[in-house]
């Protein structure tokens, strides 16, 4: 199934740090490249990547230009391709209003968390996407603050492995969530 | 499932550069530390990087060092138990050859590429994982060189997304692949 009803948000704010604290990460480089090429792949409608931080949407806009427009974009069309997708905006409010814009219907907002008792399973959010837009909400550092999950917006079950080791790279479980939505398993 | 019958390699030799050229690649540290994590993740039971070169097995090992018994074990215990299933290796066969001597049986290894017809569906893997240990070797650069596809070794069917693209990271390939072998979709 092709994605373009679906957009991704890398949240930087609000998310926790390591004690559990509310912060704003830093960017990471290769998350926008991993995650761009990964919903490229299947065909996911835009990326955006949050952030309140003037000095890291400039960041990231250095970022997208030498990918899309630059040296990169020659040496390099397939990323070019993959970095089309992705839009730096300050909130993810400001994601949504742009995901609507796109879309021309109201978007929902999928939440997710590796150690949260989510209960929308991927074969019911796909379920979904075939009736209107969502919002694929990823969380950087130690995962979404607790404040976005008091918005009464459905929660992705988390991405369960052999155990109870649950610290996946958010680059794969983007990956991982994306082919269980998307993909033609065989 | 656990796949603690699965290995993963890593292969930086012998791999395709973008001309199509056979080349070694260079270590890249996320690769590590991403694979790993998701290795662990689903309970794999080895991850082996491959490289001829002496001074990037050194390189590797002191990444290792650092997350393992350096300053990086007491700041991120997850991050050790994740890169305890790492070994350095110089070549596909050493790899096999340690896997075979953990395992107590002889491994098959499995190849994937994302641009050849590979017949093996991941259904059928799993159950071949059930008879015996396996080593899923995966390419860096522009993926594993074809010498390597001389040696009658099944080859997983490509992960397909929406379309045509398909430039997932390594890093997200292996996450899409672990988790259709081992994971709990629901």
């Amino acid at each position: 199934m092709k994605l373009h009803r679906l957009a991704v948000a890398l949240v930087h704010h609000p998310v926790l740090d390591r004690r559990g604290d509310v912060v704003t990460s830093a960017l990471t480089n290769l998350d926008v490249h991993d995650i761009a090429r990964t919903a490229r792949t299947y065909g996911v409608g835009r990326f955006y990547v949050v952030t309140p931080l003037a000095e890291q949407l400039q960041l990231l806009d250095r970022i997208l230009g030498h990918w899309r427009d630059g040296h990169g974009a020659g040496y390099n069309p397939d990323r070019k391709e993959a970095l089309s997708l992705v839009a730096g905006v300050p909130s993810l409010a400001a994601a949504l209003d742009d995901w609507q814009r796109l879309c021309g219907a109201e978007p929902l907002p999928v939440l997710t968390a590796a150690s949260r008792d989510g209960r929308l399973t991927f074969r019911d959010c796909a379920r979904m996407l075939a009736q209107q837009p969502l919002l694929l909400v990823l969380g950087t550092g130690w995962g979404l603050a607790p404040e976005l999950f008091q918005n009464g917006w459905p929660v992705l079950t988390p991405i369960r492995g052999a155990g109870s080791y649950n610290h996946l790279p958010v680059r794969a479980a983007a990956a991982i969530m994306l082919d269980r939505l998307g993909g033609q398993s065989g």
